[in-house]
Parts: C-alpha cells; structure tokens; sequence
C-alpha cells in the first residue's frame, strides 16, 4: 500500500484544518500506512520539511481539536511552480517527484485556492508526462469563493456567517449616539465581492441591515459615491456600509491605489490591498459634514474559529474525504467540488472535475443578484449564502479561551 | 411609589445592556410602576426623549434578548454637564429636575464610565442643594477597566476575553508561512492599559502568546521598539506585538500623532486616537527587512456580542440590582463597585463608594505588574484578569446570525 501526503496552500481559513483532518482520517481508513503532511507546503517540501502525522494524531480528541483550530496546521506558501516550459522547471519537478518516491507516496492532496490549484494542475501533468502512478488531487478551500465549478468553497461559509454576525454587531454599536455618523467597513476579496456579499445577510428584523454594499465587480465612482451617501444622510444620520477592499475605478485602478500607503507585490503578482476604507472614510468626511470611522475587518475574518459554520466545517470535511475516495479510486489532475442539489432543505453532495476547468480562473459574482443601484444585494444571493453559514460548531473553551493544536517542534 | 429612569452613556459594550437589564428587574422587583429609560442618556432626556421600559419588556425572553445584545439600548451620548458654578448651569439642572419630578421619578440611574460619574456627581449635589429626595446611583461600565475604587468594571472581562481569543487566532494566522513578518495589534484604551495588557491572556501550553506589549502607562521609544523588533526577529522570524491606541512619547505627544491622520476631539476633550500600529507598522518595514501588518481591533473589542465573558454578563446584571437595592434604601450620590473576595475559587460581591472618589479619576495598569523591560505581564496581571474571562454565554443563533433586540420606532 502506498502512502498519501498532504498540503496546505494559499491564506488560511478556519475550517481548512477540518479538510485537513478530513484527508487524514480517510487516508488512514483507506489503508495508508503513513500519512505525510507537507510544512508550508510544496516550498517546504522542496527544503525537505513534512511531518507523519500518523505519529502525531494519535488521539480522537487531537483529531476534534484540529477541526476547531482555525490557520493552516502544517503551515502555508505562496509559491508559483515553474511552467513546464521554463528553464529549469524539469529539475524542480524531478526533486518534487523523488522526494514523492522515497516516501512511498501514491496520494498527493492539495488543500488551497485559485494558485494551489494551479500546482496540482501543473505536478498531474508532470506526472502523466513521465509516466508516474502518483495520484494528485485538488481539495478546494478560499474564504474569497471564488473558484469555478463548485457551487462554493469552503472557508467561505464561515467567513460570511462572521461577517453576517459583526455587521449585525457594528450597526447596533454605530447606532448609539444617534448622530451624524458613517461607518465603512473594509472585508476581503480582490476582484470578487461575495464576502463583501454577505453583509447584506445581517438585514433580518432585529437588524436594519447596511446601508450600501459595494462589490468590487461594479466599477467605483469616488464622486457618485459621496453623492449617494449624501442623498442617505439626509434620511438616515447614521450609515453603515460594506466595502470591498478590490473596488476598482473604471480605469481598472484600485480605489486604495488612491491612498498614500504602500502596495507590495507577492509571488503570483497580486497587489496587497489595503486602506481603501479609510480613504473612502477620509474623502466623505472632508466632502460632508459628517463624523465618519473606518473598520477593517483584516485578517479575522478568515481566521475566526471561535465563530464558524457547522455546515462550513462539515463539508471541508467532506471534499477531505472525497478527495481521498478519488485519488484511491484512480483519479488523477483532479478537484473535489461542492454541487449544491437543492435550498430548501439544503442539500449538497460532492463530484470530481478537471483541474484545468478551475486553476488561475475566478467565479464572480452574478451582477443579476445587485440590484438596480448597485447598492444591495437581492433575494437571490441571501437564498444561495443563508445555508452556508447555518448552525454553529462552538470551540473547545479551556481556561476561558478557546483551545487549539499546533505543530511546534515537530516542524 | 416613585419611578424610576435608567440613562447609559459612553462606549458601548457588550455588556451593558446586561446592568440595563438588572436595573430594570430589580426596580420593578421592588415596587416601581414605571421604569424609564433615556433615550442617548442625559442629552436626549433633556430633548424630552425616553420609553416606558415597563410597556416594552413584558416577556422573559426579551429580558433575556437584551442580556445578549451587545451595545447600548437606550443610545448613548458624549455630553457634559455644565459646572454648577457656570452661567446658565442652574437651568438646565432645573430642567432635568422638573422632567424628573414630572414622571414622578424617585430614582435615577446612569450606566456608564468616567463622564459619565461626572454627570451622576453633579445631579447628585445639585439634588442634595436643593433638598432634591430624587436618588441618584452611579452603575459602572467600561471597557476600559479604568475606574478607581472597583476591582474591575463590568465590560472589561468580555473585551479581555475577546482580546484574548483574538489574539491566539491572529498568531496562529500570522504563523503560517513561516516567513519574516511583524504584526501590530492595535488595542483601545487612551490612558489605561488593561485591555492591550489582556493580550498576555493569550499564551498557554497551545499558543506561544505575543512577543511584546506596549502600554500607555510605560514611555514609548520609537528608535528602541524598532531595535527591539530587529533583536527579536533575529530569533524568530515571525513577531506578533499588542499596542494600545494611546502609548505616548517622553514628550506626552501620542505616537499616532506622527501620522498624518486627522485626530477629532470629543466633548470631554479627548482626542480621537487611530493610526498607532500603521504608523509603526510602517515604521519598521522602513526599517527592517520584514514584511509588516497592522490590524486595528476597532469597535469589534467592545461590541462582540457573540463572544462574552458569562462572568461579566452576570456581574454587569449584578451592579444593576445592587445600583436598584441602594438607591431604594436611600443612598445618592454613590456608585456600585465590585470588591474581589478572593481568586481561586473566585469570589466578588458588590460595595457603595461616594461618587466623588469615582468621577473623573482614571486608573490605571500598575508597573510591578510589567516585566523589566517593559514587553509582558507579570502572573499578578494574570491571576487579576483569568476570572474575569471564564465561561460563556452563548448568543440565541437564528437562522445562523445571532439574535439581538433592538429600539426601533419606540424612541
């Protein structure tokens, strides 16, 4: 029996560890002796850094803690493989391919977003070019949801149920003072807006809901936007609105690009967004008369374990496990996707398709679910998002304070 | 039988609506017909705007819906209360005593902070000068933790608890790619350190806590912070620092000064403070080879319902019975404080202090509880904080989100 190997890739998630716990259990079920996980994944494999995690969860109780443990357990990267033509590439590809052989690995699991699928893509067709029997299978996960094919990622629902929560709580705290006040909330998602989505899913009867959701999938008028929070202040003193941080300007430049800060670039060339809020803050407070605050949600809306779905945690469990259930069946260059078979009740199952379907493209979101002023979002998306972040998986609280795993040492 | 009136003012919090309901329960408890409340406190009394509490709370669940909504009811202000001795003041203390005596109202309570102890202060002596029999009874609340003479004021335990579950899920978000990075955490509290020193509550056998706290209360060196930084990444690679929003140069000016943001002043004075981790953020990217990230913990640290402190809900509820129990037993001018018996097994009951010992004081983190180079707490910080962050109490979920109760068309 040969043995499997698994990575984490991309930004973390809370639920990406129970994908994670997802791969292990199944991998073991199946009959695989050892199963590897990748440190900081492909990057670090390449430096020879993996762990067994057959040594280390040993426990039930390990295997519950890593599903509430929100981060990527064995590390992440942001490392771009070369494309098979570049110079060079067939060297990094061999070293990968060895280090797979001298572990006795048959099953290679990816867990990440848009580029870790770019890898599995990339590592299928280097092995079906030399003729390896080294299964590589795609495990979806990107708080952004934006990948094609499935209905969702997970990670996603999470996200939204948490941005669904602290808009609720945002707009009850912004509330109190009763004065002249907008408050613009800065969430996560470079060129798709489904997480900025999901505040329109605090709205319900004990919550009046944001003022205005803009999605970075509608070009950004900076003067038209003033005016319309204009035209809002004169029947409601207090504003509360959601902002993608990619919101572009019809030139295709980041709104932040307008601001001062600076802008670093990272391995697969993506800009790293940042101060749009508080430059749109800045701008309406020097345009109006009005107080106004900027929140950026920042990085605990993708790392919020004491607050995520159930269903979210349940199904990166499940594609874990299908992905596994694939590779052990003969599938290979393939992703585990969610495919949604009804609402009400929600019921989704899980089903395989090429990586080339999914790597390097993005899923936006649908312009026919804005409605007609671009400012909220209508009955179609709250019917495809309120699933995703029902019931709750509440931590494992010792001392207070929720209780995690990590790798230490072992690293 | 005389009413009663219930006002709160200042920062919201989590748990102030938990006093709210304490003093409702236990004025009603003990004979009152009508319970009002004010809507944004003294300022919008004196607009003539408040409920009948009595009308709106009729089922136990609403009580219990209150309890867990995080915010402020009745809205809060800002507002100062002339000076006795100020021209005009006499008037508008009349005006409040005539609305007062009006509703027949023999018993006022006002939930808040510092100010808003000045404002209970001043009503009460004023009272007193004119042979007033109105009650008046202070009932503190605060994220802060910054009010003399009580142990600790309800607010403070479920931020510290929210600081402290925040941060092990930033740093185990800030561990995973294992590469060079700083992260700066910035933490509320103008003056008073307690709520940045919360994220010492962090650290535990499955999460190696933050590498460094900067309080107000010690002199901030921009030069040595750096050179802390450098020394300490020399040794790990990746840093996580909790700073609060109010650290200070020798030379009294904030550090979030150095910005180039706009900082507003508030009625009591107090300058808007925002910027701090930025500017130090940016800072050190200048200065060292590293990648840095600011996040801001913003309004979320003391309006996350869905993450409280059970201990604090129920001694927030407690202050505002024995706010109730006084002022019905004649006292005026006194503020309910909490008086730790012991703390292990944790044991705190309830006290009267005059006011004036109360308003306008701050206190503030004492240095034996710092380490010698100023970048932890001490176990005495510890032992003082762990009971305040025990237990929880989990929000009513419907339909995924959390369900709040809100002031709608009412006020």
């Amino acid at each position: 029996m040969k043995n499997a190997i698994v990575g984490q890739s991309g930004g973390p998630t809370s639920v990406i560890n129970s994908s994670l716990a997802g791969v292990f259990e199944a991998a073991k079920n199946r009959g695989a002796e050892h199963v590897y996980g990748m440190c900081n994944g492909i990057q670090g494999f390449l430096e020879g850094r993996y762990v067994d995690m057959t040594g280390i969860f040993k426990k039930t109780m390990d295997i519950e803690l890593l599903k509430r443990t929100p981060s990527s357990y064995l590390g992440s990267c942001r490392y771009k493989l070369p494309a098979l033509s570049d110079k060079g590439a067939k060297e990094v590809y061999d070293d990968i391919m060895n280090r797979l052989n001298e572990l006795n690995v048959g099953y290679f699991f990816y867990i990440g977003g848009n580029d870790s699928m770019d890898t599995i893509n990339k590592l299928a067709a280097y092995g079906k070019e030399i003729g390896s029997d080294i299964r590589f299978i795609g495990v979806p996960k990107t708080i952004d949801n934006d990948l094609t094919v499935t209905d969702h990622t997970p990670g996603y629902g999470s996200a939204a149920k948490y941005i669904g929560v602290v808009m609720k709580e945002i707009i009850r705290d912004a509330s109190v003072y009763g004065t002249k006040y907008v408050t613009i909330v800065e969430i996560m998602g470079r060129n798709a807006g489904w997480l900025t989505a999901a505040a329109a899913l605090a709205k319900d009867n004990d919550c009046e809901g944001v003022d205005m959701i803009c999605l970075p999938e509608v070009p950004f008028h900076v003067d038209r936007f003033v005016e319309k929070v204009r035209k809002m202040q004169e029947k409601k003193a207090n504003i509360v609105i959601a902002v993608s941080e990619g919101v572009k300007l019809e030139d295709g430049r980041y709104v932040c690009e307008l601001s001062d800060d600076v802008h670093a670039v990272d391995a697969f060339g993506h800009k790293a967004l940042t101060g749009t809020a508080r430059f749109l803050a800045n701008t309406i407070a020097r345009s109006l008369d009005t107080k106004t605050r900027c929140i950026e949600l920042s990085t605990l809306q993708r790392c919020a374990g004491h607050l995520t779905s159930r269903t979210d945690i349940t199904e990166a469990y499940q594609v874990g496990g299908a992905a596994v259930k694939a590779a052990f069946e003969g599938h290979t260059g393939e992703m585990v996707a969610l495919k949604r078979i009804s609402n009400a009740p929600y019921q989704c199952t899980t089903e395989l398709h090429p990586i080339s379907e999914i790597a390097n493209l993005e899923k936006k979101v649908p312009l026919e679910w804005v409605n007609e002023d671009f400012t909220q979002m209508k009955q179609e998306f709250i019917d495809y998002a309120y699933p995703l972040i029902q019931a709750e998986l509440t931590p494992i609280y010792i001392g207070g304070l929720p209780q995690h795993i990590f790798l230490g040492e072992e690293a």
